[in-house]
């Protein structure tokens, strides 16, 4: 298998509700304009531009907006205090299975790397932030992190470096031997407490070409909701979660949302996996998770690997959200049960 | 012929270059989420919204962006130092030729109505904003010189004043009588400078369904030109001006825009007269004309209507533009030539 340190410095911010509206001019832009040159003007001098932002997620929660975005694109987003920043660099990392997959499991998204990958970063102390689209999954860490990560993960993987386009092999560095490279003690695992709200989820793509002909839904959906935490968000029964998810990464369009969302679209544009699953969701942390704590997503995904459950992963500002499919869910909710009496 | 005064209570503002980004969350709410109610969700209380603004224009030009809307509208737009507002409250007038037309002029847009409306309020000394579009011509007069106006203009239509999509006859009161009803000195009007700008102009429509698919092209123009005001507004050789017109009006679309622009729409939706006339501009004013001046616009649309030219008519915040055929423009510049001799 191997292992791809893809070519993008990301960073995590979160934009508050009521900043929305302020960032509704940049987050436009970057979602709709990019790639686009104007036509040469015979006439007039008008400005060319090119928005060069290659990864870019957006994902509304009840408690914020999480943006994920490269450097290029977090020149967009002005400072002001509806905006939050981690203070890392972030870099993806994504698995290719290149046709001589050892397992034989059939599950999707983040089970599939969850010994290769996740368990063994969580030993290492290592935090990630994950991030499942409707093509891959990415695994974020910070670029401080990286010569931990390189030489945890290079016993399993061929680990390549990507760099304007050609796949450097990256080999884990003399300097950096031994476990524990992080210097710090593994803490016993806190175990989260989780919401699984009723909502189901779907989890789809679209062609880039015609993100145009969805952009008025998308437009309303993402920036006129008006989903307030008040009124709407996670409410008092807890029965339904305020969830959206876009992402366009190399060129590569993710949506995650719920039934209800998904009925303002065209059916005919949006598609998803031949199956049709929907998913439903568990939301990791009681309390904001922050950006320190290792192995959240370990504790989730270790036991979703053992039993051969596919799930998808992403972690936001606040908290972390486990989408696994819905005829699972019983078997999920047990085992989350077990490991809470178990710790 | 009729004259309609129409069920619209309309502000006049302006929004600065700078402050356009800040303003992008409503503006694009009234361009594009009019009229939309979302699904009733079975599972959550998202909340319903309907924009019930039925009267919007947004025209940007070297200086800023003209917003004429209606209360419902306004109250869309957030106050702040990037938006002016104009003190009064308009109503729009509209001209209905009921099939017993006067005139044999095949001229159309403000021509058509310089000697009936044009004059006569210029020498009632009434302020005038007027907005030419696809469809009509609409004629802003200030709610309280409404009296004036109907006692003016009764002479020469049936006048009606739309009430909940009902037409009332309207008589000129009683109260107010004579000439001077305005109980001012019809000043020698000034004639003001003009600026001809190279570009050529279309005025075209699209069908309002149709709007979603040009959602990104117009927000990419609207919001996202970066024509400051510095590098490509009048350039130093008054070559070429930045001008654009979009209006939504009682569900019609009129769009005024140069060739330019216009290559960037895809050429199948929107649609021009048979004739695909191109325009020119005459800009008038030197100095910004404020919204006092009275004659303004009869002083451009007499002699037009003397030689029986067309002309769609624009009034922005900061000055007037007459749009008149290609063909016309030399004997346009010609007669201005005389006007200014004459002064």
């Amino acid at each position: 298998m191997d292992l791809h340190i893809l070519d993008h410095r990301l960073r995590v911010t979160s934009i508050s509700k009521s900043g929305l509206e302020q960032y509704t001019h940049p987050l436009i832009k970057l979602i709709f304009l990019r790639n686009r040159t104007r036509s040469e003007g015979l006439l007039t001098q008008t400005q060319h531009y090119l928005i060069r932002c290659k990864f870019f997620s957006l994902t509304e929660t009840p408690e914020n907006y999480t943006v994920v975005l490269d450097e290029e694109g977090f020149k967009e987003l002005q400072p002001s205090e509806h905006l939050q920043v981690e203070g890392s660099t972030w870099l993806p990392l994504n698995v290719v299975s290149n046709g001589n997959a050892s397992s034989s499991s059939q599950a999707v998204g983040v089970t599939k790397i969850a010994k290769s990958v996740i368990a063994p970063l969580a030993e290492q102390h290592v935090s990630v932030f994950m991030l499942s689209t409707y093509q891959t999954d990415f695994i974020l860490v910070r670029e401080k992190d990286l010569a931990v990560v390189v030489e945890t993960l290079a016993e399993e993987f061929n680990v390549f470096r990507e760099e304007g386009g050609e796949s450097v092999p990256v080999h884990s560095q003399d300097a950096c031997n031994g476990l524990q490279r992080n210097g710090r003690e593994v803490p016993h695992a806190t175990v989260h407490p989780v919401l699984i709200p009723e909502n189901h989820f779907c989890v789809m793509s679209l062609d880039p070409d015609t993100l145009p002909a969805i952009a008025t839904t998308l437009i309303d959906v993402l920036f006129y909701s008006n989903r307030s935490k008040e009124d709407a968000s996670v409410d008092q029964d807890m029965e339904c979660i305020v969830f959206f998810s876009f992402s366009l990464i190399d060129g590569y369009i993710s949506l995650v949302m719920d039934t209800e969302a998904q009925r303002q679209f065209p059916t005919d544009l949006l598609f998803t996996s031949s199956s049709g699953e929907l998913w439903r969701m568990v939301r990791i942390g009681g309390q904001p998770l922050g950006f320190d704590e290792c192995g959240i997503v370990a504790q989730i995904s270790q036991p979703l690997a053992d039993s051969d459950i596919s799930a998808y992963y992403i972690s936001t500002f606040s908290f972390d959200h486990a989408l696994v499919p819905e005829e699972d869910l019983a078997s999920v909710t047990e085992m989350l049960q077990t490991q809470r009496m178990s710790s």
